[in-house]
């Protein structure tokens, strides 16, 4: 580690909210500032107070909160044309959020000052620096977001620097340096970074340090962040998870291991790093979004392994397919069954429930086969944990049977008759030498089958009434035999304290669904028998 | 448009496949053939034809297409240590697809020679040697996927470079700098390429070109591609949708536009570029994948504008929020909570087959509303244009129905009865004021009632003998609300001359079936009546 600290900069409350589909109660914001305190990020920018009551309510209830690393900040925009910075509401909303940092942004490109703002460039100068004298004289710390700072300095680079100095000289403690649109590529961040950092130094009085704000629209805010604090910045701003307009902000989880292990560059507190997938799955909880598989470092799959050569190669050397170790971010590896896996994976999952199995034995052949077989008509065991492990049971003859599905039948009618739902379904199982039968309607074939069966099941295990379905997938394996093709169904469940995924595979979408659900039941009350 | 040509090198179907939760039909694969073909990828890397019969079959098949921009490519890896290769049965295997051009992975990096394969250095480099000679002595042209480049770079510089001049000494047409486990930032790769490139210059004969292979799991894919090209490589290695292991590959639609648009070089041929949208999504549909909203150029929140501000400035200048003009790669400026950009892209799709209505017309705005009412239900008529042409006419009171499916009962039941199998439909329609009933069995629900369905009105239409369908595909809206969430049914048919897809939603599989059935059968004998 060397001596170069990095803030790291959160905006997932004010800049992510702006993503489509996300919308954060107070409680939400309370909840998500107490996460990336406990990840320690330097600042949470929480919002504009004066833009609505929400943001308001929020910064009242967070001083109730105690927070041990991070430092809350509201935001808004330098004064309004034709109004002293004294008599700008906005301004004195931003005062009301009692904050000792405030952000503001102010134009940095000529271009936005006529033709957007229709002001003249010097009186945007004055709205910079007459706004962060007035907050400083009301005893805040500033920071200065120069909005479209990149494009300006294409268009017109001596107003783009003036910009940034009046801001400097009117006080700023951090200058951020934005690619508003997100459509500079690295080079030229590095390069305005660079021009920018020389020329603040000339001001007389504390020379404000630099900081980076990028978005995603040319896939590249990962690399024009690094870029910038290559060359200088100290600090970055971002959402933890990418959330922001359009194709997003940076991603910090998907920086922050870059800068802080690749770089040596302090961002969190010591030892917080392997705490960062915990935190950044949790925070997708509280915002009600389905966290891309394939996010660099705490993605699900982001150290998931298929190819059997890539399995075997890793466990020789770890970084043969690894850029580092997923306990370093808190994730883990995980092995995928597929066609294209080999015994290595097998053994190493198998393990996972047996210790005393490697891939020299004879079982891991027999299963390699059975695998290879069942593949071949569709089935495939990525992200079916449970139902591989019931079928490596049954392969190495540990496998109990809880209860038999004897028969059922799913019907959909149309119209609805007076008396019963479109879909309905009756099941017949046997438990312990018992015979019992159940029936139910449901919003769907599967639904209706669903419910059926585990009331039926429900007297000998009540176990199962705690238990419920959280996804259902549904994949046609191969459309070229369109309607008479085989579909594959995954059915992610949990009994309130984990989860687990089954697969099943027919002609028939019902009973590929009652192979998962069958198996998804059995799962829960073989773990419960352990 | 500088001079500089970019060679854009596709392995969704091979690298991509790895994907957790790919699994391409050899239908599939032809399908994706032909949509790259369409865009103007140079090269589609297909496969391995010896690691699995799906891809032997393929190789086949693909012979039947007729491509006008893309070449296809099988992929291996160097012959096994101790055998010759004449004697390497997974080099006869490449050989068997039968393409001009091979590509095989050998190991650049010390460390992965000795630890990995456990062969002596020197034995590596004859493998590549031999490898790449004995293809060449077949006649093929050979492309050398240098993997771990980076990686073996910094570990041994020397030795890494030795491997890649054998490679060009042998006469690959191409050397491919692979950053194996995507851990390596683009100043790295900038230097390494520039390193690569100084290395094969000294080589007599011809000199190879260069590529680059990146993965995405530092988050830099892009950027490292693009450093690369800045530092002299010409090839471009990625999956047109970033499909790959762990995080991904490179994702191509996401670096064409900033190639192309940008640095001014030519990816695609002339005017394909604003296809990209159109044919990403395609390819997301074949895939049946879920196509990440935010992914830059081609997402469908790309160019999504929220903030009141925000739309407001693009109305002034649109560059101010919009790195790009969506119409470059075809895709749509969108404000969130208005209708504006609807209507324009509403208006242009029904002009396809209505030539007199304009964005102005009456019908245009009640369609946006009935469109918007319908996709928040959950519709999506993107690919489905069949069912939105049918809702067109139903719309501008063109539509002449030619039968109504007044009722149907589907059964999945089992284990199945001694006389019937265990699916099976009827069906009761009206046709002219003619009742008609008929019933089916089938492989599964769907196909029973397909049968059924077009039972009961073969009689009235004899031409819908000719009828099939030839794709089925289902995705499941919510999938949180597991077996009561709500699904899509897309079904492609076909009458022996051309194909159309039609859709239909609901919470049962059932009946979501019988809307895209019914669509699809009204689809056929509209365009037979004209």
């Amino acid at each position: 580690m060397n001596n170069k600290q990095i803030e790291i900069f959160d905006t997932t409350l004010r800049d992510g909210s702006q993503g489509e589909g996300i919308s954060f109660s107070v409680h939400d914001k309370l909840a998500i500032t107490e996460a990336l305190d406990e990840l320690g990020v330097s600042w949470i920018e929480a919002g504009n107070p004066g833009s609505n009551p929400k943001d308001a309510d929020f910064f009242k209830q967070v001083k109730k909160l105690k927070l041990n690393n991070s430092r809350i900040c509201a935001f808004g925009s330098t004064r309004k044309k034709g109004l002293t910075a004294k008599n700008d509401k906005q301004l004195a909303d931003l005062l009301s959020a009692d904050t000792e940092t405030v952000v503001i942004f102010g134009k940095a490109s000529a271009l936005h000052v006529t033709e957007v703002l229709q002001a003249s460039l010097d009186e945007n100068l004055d709205m910079i620096f007459s706004s962060i004298e007035f907050l400083r004289s009301e005893g805040r710390e500033v920071f200065f977001d120069a909005e479209h700072f990149f494009d300006g300095l294409a268009q017109n680079c001596g107003y783009a620097l003036k910009s940034i100095k009046t801001a400097a000289e009117a006080g700023a403690a951090r200058i951020i340096l934005c690619d508003t649109n997100g459509g500079n590529f690295p080079l030229v961040v590095n390069a305005g970074t660079i021009e920018a950092a020389d020329h603040i130094k000339t001001i007389s009085g504390k020379t404000p340090s630099l900081g980076i704000h990028a978005h995603n629209d040319s896939g590249l805010a990962i690399a024009c962040s690094i870029a910038a604090v290559e060359a200088g910045c100290t600090q970055v701003q971002g959402t933890l998870l990418g959330f922001g307009e359009r194709c997003g902000n940076t991603c910090l989880a998907a920086l922050i291991p870059g800068l802080e292990h690749k770089m040596k560059m302090r961002c969190l507190p010591a030892g917080h790093l392997s705490r960062l997938t915990e935190i950044s799955r949790r925070v997708a909880e509280i915002a009600n979004c389905t966290l891309n598989d394939d996010i660099p470092y705490i993605g699900a799959h982001a150290f998931s392994h298929k190819a059997g050569m890539h399995a075997d190669a890793i466990l020789k050397i770890s970084s043969s397919f690894e850029h580092i170790e997923p306990s370093i971010v808190g994730n883990d590896r995980h092995f995928l069954m597929s066609e294209q896996g080999g015994r290595a994976a097998i053994a190493e999952r198998v393990r996972e429930f047996d210790s005393e199995i490697d891939k020299f034995h004879p079982a891991i052949d027999a299963l390699s086969r059975r695998l290879k077989a069942l593949e071949a008509e569709g089935w495939a065991f990525d992200g079916a944990d449970a139902s591989f492990e019931i079928l490596v049971c049954k392969e190495l003859g540990l496998y109990k049977s809880f209860f038999d599905l004897i028969a059922f039948r799913v019907q959909s009618e149309y119209p609805a008759g007076k008396l019963m739902e479109c879909c309905h379904a009756w099941v017949k199982v046997l438990v312990n030498g018992q015979y019992e039968m159940a029936a139910a309607e449901g919003d769907g074939p599967v639904n209706a089958l669903d419910e059926a069966l585990r009331r039926s099941l429900t007297g000998f295990y009540p176990r199962l009434k705690k238990m419920r379905l959280t996804d259902y997938k549904v994949r046609v394996i191969d459309g070229k035999a369109a309607t008479a093709a085989k579909v594959r169904v995954l059915i992610e469940s949990t009994d309130g304290v984990s989860s687990w995924t089954t697969v099943g595979v027919s002609a028939d979408i019902i009973a590929a669904s009652s192979l998962a659900l069958v198996d998804s039941i059995a799962y829960n009350l073989k773990r419960a028998a352990v």
